[in-house]
């Protein structure tokens, strides 16, 4: 059984800073948003979790591994680098979407995202060394088969974005409503996965359905660690072997670079 | 009747590079992807442009204004600072749809994007001085009324982000087929759609049809302006305009701060 | 004779925002400054501009060729996107010594540079394009001979980091007190000066200077065209041209990549 | 006494690159080198490090508390988001410039800087946490008393960048000279020197030195601790003492904010 823990990331009172004295060019919004993504990212990815933008106003991060000092440092590269504020919920549980609706409800509790009061608030709890375990995160990275040749060669690029697009909706759907499993679209043909150990059955159900439905052929790579990197390095690797063996689905053994267990001095 | 010069950006052989020699860590991915929009976003609107991701390895921008060396400026910014390189091709015409599946056409004709031969091609044209004038743009910005207290403070992170994602998928889907617009999720609860000059009746007609199948409630500021950003900042007014007055729909009209006529020395 | 448009950056009250409500941490600012200063490097340079930092809240710019919608978009990219505001002051002259002197007097007549009420100010005035011509930047581009081979391979980090700010400290000083000309350090082994029309002789006779005195072995390209990139492509070929054939001294002539006139569509 | 560790980050063949297969625009470079200096800072900064740039192709690091996965993670980031690699040396020792000059010495045995076939090197070892202890990194953060009365405000911009750049320079090498400090200068009038336990003499020794010959007149605060950050938010908080006081020295006291044992648990 996984143990995820997510954090949730809710920049403060963003939507009216967004217009205030009057509406900023949307063109500053977009490159201030992309670089505060792209240095969470960075300050995420190097303590071996993953982060995803859900909004841009929000973010969501699998977190197994980090400190409650890690996550305040990462609220304070914000405040002190940018114009706006970060606050942080984390919470943990068996599944992905029932410990991100914990966060979120910890930290409703706290105000609103549109409270002028509400700033760089951090609550909830990491956790503990004894409490983590190489099977605590589960990730699959699913792209799709053959997506150059059938659709960015062949359509026009908005059509190859919105089928894409259709179909990651799809699967993201499914997923969460049977699994309660998070998916997050991360760029050309690839969707990742948090899951709460989803067997092979479940992901080919949801293989079939998107190719029934939507006619986009995914295929899927899996991975279990005790960090997200740690997991998502086994499912690129899964995912690889399937690029390789024409294989629509594979499970990652024991990657060399990444820690099996939980490190002890990190 | 606009005419909207669109453009695509595609990086070149990008799915290979991200998996060679070995799956490169996904937040490195994130993180170079991000940051290399955000300088795109701020090279395209300090020329009053528009861009916007699709996928990350794709991105379409709003051009009108631009010579041919800008562009390959921007190719430049790429080329010398990131480990990737990148292809453009711009093409005009009354619809953006119709505009961009041109540019797309062009490039595919030069090489596919996974070919390691194509390299940092630029093909196309831009808009000649005298072709230009203050309606070749219409931008339509829309919002969730009142996503906040609605969604952010009331659901999971994440219910709310599929719900929006939901809704903006319904309009984005309606405007391309019946319209030939494209629309883009822009963060938070926005979308921006580049329009061939649409009505009050249609954007009408496509709020009520997202709030009859999503059940989401979205308003809308338009703006036409002689660049992208002319009329995106007056689309912004208007959006303001619905929030100050409650209503759904508005037009934004001149606005001080941005060229009404083709700039002469810029 | 040169005609150098010069425009001083410099952050609004920075020194007490770095200590409020208290000191912040040093690498926070540290990558703040930095970014800021590779976001005005990005603006400034696809503009044909040059920029260097010069305390970093206080940067300085060659901006010939640039407008005042050009200088006032470049302050709203700060004002937009980072927690701190930056004044623009420009001035032109034939010594870019007199003309960035001339530039800091106005700015100063607005208020302290660390005066809470002054924000954002633009004053002065940009060179209209009947007043610009081919040889208004002279950019002659140094470097240290053989730097790898004598320094960095064989000394201490720090004393190579040393000796060659020494040589450069030197060479600056004897530049602006005899010629009125603003040398930078931008990083590795190059200093880049930004001359009044400076003869061969006045180069060499500065490079004896600095080898009697530092013992330090210097080379120089020199190049000059209607902009600060275009001057500065030209030494820089001209500096390859000194590596390629032992020389110390060598002038640029026209770099088919740059134009040697004013662009009639910028 | 301290136990200072040092690292040297060194971009691999970079002179060669800047001019590959032409010399690239000044400030494509200039943006990626400050972006990347960027990214270190905010790396090294949020594991209580600090990083200066000497040079931009060279870098200079305090990496108290870091692991060699700490240091091989800091090198991936490079190289997959930047068209470089870079290579770490790493070194402990009671004074900072030893420290550094073995680092040193170990990379360059490994190959030249200019060398295209090294390529990322790691080498030396980091201390173990038995090893540490709260008096490991001493900082000693210097300003000029009344900078912006006496120049930002008064003198031309260029004259103050040279008067305190001058200042800097004497003082970084009488501390270098005299006691195996390494002095930086980090923007505005600051300057950092990392030093093995200097005593308030010799500080107040140096500040009368700069003042008798470059006739400036700088202040000092000083910590000790764990960490380069703990330390160095002790000698700021120091320094602010300094400024409410008119003291010209002051050594900073525990900071409630940083830690002043080794950290159990990061």
């Amino acid at each position: 059984m996984t143990n995820t823990e997510m954090a949730l990331l809710q920049l403060d009172n963003y939507g009216p800073w967004t217009v205030t004295p009057e509406p900023r060019r949307e063109m500053h919004l977009q490159s201030m948003q992309s670089r505060l993504y792209g240095d969470i990212a960075q300050f995420v990815g190097t303590r071996d979790g993953y982060v995803f933008p859900a909004g841009f106003d929000n973010m969501v991060a699998v977190t197994n591994g980090f400190t409650i000092d890690d996550l305040e440092s990462m609220q304070n590269l914000v405040a002190e680098r940018y114009p706006v504020t970060m606050s942080v919920s984390v919470a943990s549980g068996d599944s992905p979407g029932t410990a991100l609706a914990e966060a979120t409800t910890a930290l409703q509790d706290r105000g609103s995202a549109q409270s002028a009061d509400r700033s760089a608030v951090l609550c909830g709890e990491t956790l503990r060394p004894t409490e983590r375990s190489p099977s605590d995160v589960q990730i699959a990275h699913f792209d799709v088969v053959d997506a150059i040749a059938c659709y960015t060669d062949e359509l026009s690029a908005y059509d190859t974005h919105v089928t894409i697009d259709t179909a990651y909706a799809r699967l993201r759907d499914r997923l969460y409503e049977r699994h309660d499993a998070l998916s997050f679209f991360v760029g050309g043909d690839n969707v990742i996965a948090v899951c709460p150990g989803l067997s092979e059955d479940a992901c080919m159900s949801a293989i079939d359905d998107v190719r029934s439905t939507v006619g986009v052929e995914l295929r899927v790579g899996s991975g279990t660690g005790v960090t997200a990197c740690a997991a998502g390095l086994l499912a690129k690797d899964a995912l690889e072997t399937c690029r390789h063996h024409g294989t629509l689905i594979e499970q990652g053994s024991h990657h060399p670079g990444a820690a099996a267990e939980p490190p002890t001095n990190e």
